[in-house]
């Protein structure tokens, strides 16, 4: 069961097998449960010196007297931390073809250090490729959770995957 | 002069000063340049092992084999980059009040390992905010050319700025 330490706001049939996949398995409408992760102080802070270093995501001083009351986690360090629950639980490793792009990104809720994050990917959208019929194009919806209950980050996902190998000419 | 490095496909005003800058300072039409760097194969397997370990971003002789025909950056590392200089060179470090998110997010030609991307921020919309007289919210398109002229990305972004002290009660 999920939901255990966090509880999703619904409950449709969630995949958590993970294997030697295909575009041919991913299911419009498949929920598959990404596992989670914490995230801490120090690495909110270096990750944000290196790529974000705006003041409430390096300066806990300043962060404390800014708009988010106290340090708040970059966005994209967000994105990047979900991208490796996504890899490694979600995306097929032999047939993944990258990603042509992402839509409506959003952040509506700060990540703050300790804040420990729940990922769901949900198929939305799958159809074979027209030009190229080795593959099919994927829409897929992720949340991440906090720990009480809150999105952090929303996204909608567009890849490319293969097709099973015996399933087109 | 920009454009002696990289020509962007289209020429208008451009701003390269970076002060104190607030809401109020951002017009839409004007272009900033951000300026550009480099990427190294092992910053690109670096931050891919950690974030997003597909085989072609980790892995050079996977990647020779597979559908990008080397290795090339994870989209999520050209984001972070990208990031790096929009906070160095166009988010005013006093009056940014964060992001609630960004649209049509692409990447449309991939970064590869040696390739030095320039980037540019076009403020698309600015308006007052009607529930918080303190902000303004805009939204800029954010665009990374690489040496030989190709977007590499392309998103347009929401941010939450403050205004001038002396222009609200």
């Amino acid at each position: 069961m999920l939901g255990r330490n966090i509880g999703w706001d619904w409950d449709t049939s969630v995949v958590s097998d993970y294997g030697l996949r295909y575009f041919d398995d991913y299911l419009p409408g498949a929920s598959y449960d990404c596992g989670g992760f914490s995230v801490s102080e120090d690495e909110i802070v270096s990750f944000a010196k290196q790529f974000d270093p705006q003041p409430f995501h390096v300066d806990p001083g300043a962060a404390a007297r800014g708009p988010f009351g106290g340090l708040i986690a970059s966005g994209w360090h967000t994105a990047a931390l979900v991208m490796r629950q996504l890899v490694d639980h979600y995306l097929p490793a032999e047939a993944s073809l990258g990603s042509p792009g992402l839509d409506e990104m959003r952040w509506p809720h700060p990540v703050r250090p300790g804040d420990t994050l729940r990922v769901r990917a949900t198929v939305a959208e799958a159809r074979r490729s027209l030009s190229k019929p080795d593959r099919g194009i994927m829409k897929t919806v992720i949340e991440a959770v906090n720990q009480d209950g809150q999105t952090v980050m929303r996204a909608t996902a567009t890849n490319f995957l293969r097709v099973r190998p015996d399933s087109h000419d």
